[in-house]
């Protein structure tokens, strides 16, 4: 089963990636845009097809390898 | 608008970080993983109500800073 995992800083913290290509965009001359906010992506495949296992066992993964909860959250799309 | 893109590294180009996670959940107790891929993922807002102007911008954008075409693919969702 495939998985697709998003992981994003959460509001309101500080995201110097994000404000890095803001301004760089400005300096190529793309106006208008704001609130760029940098994530990670990340692709896989789990092998259980129990969707409901195969969630529990990627929200762990997330918890405890994948995403830092104190700034980061994370969101878990699995491909039926 | 807000818009999200993926960059993605191509099929067939080496992935160390994935390779890392895939490892690294591993020696967590983390079975059955496999094609692990780590990719990019940016939020934005777009100050253009034209979808295929804010469209063409975004691509634009992704030629000449945010992927590196000669590895990467990208994707854009714009959100209505």
């Amino acid at each position: 089963m495939k998985a697709r995992i998003h992981i994003t800083l959460k509001s309101g913290v500080l995201d110097p990636q994000g404000k890095a290509i803001q301004s760089s965009l400005g300096a190529l001359g793309f106006n208008g845009i704001e609130n760029v906010r940098q994530g990670k992506y990340i692709e896989l495949d789990i092998s259980q097809d129990d969707q409901a296992k195969a969630r529990d066992q990627l929200i762990q993964m997330c918890e405890k390898l994948l995403a830092n909860t104190v700034i980061e959250n994370y969101t878990i799309d699995l491909e039926t």
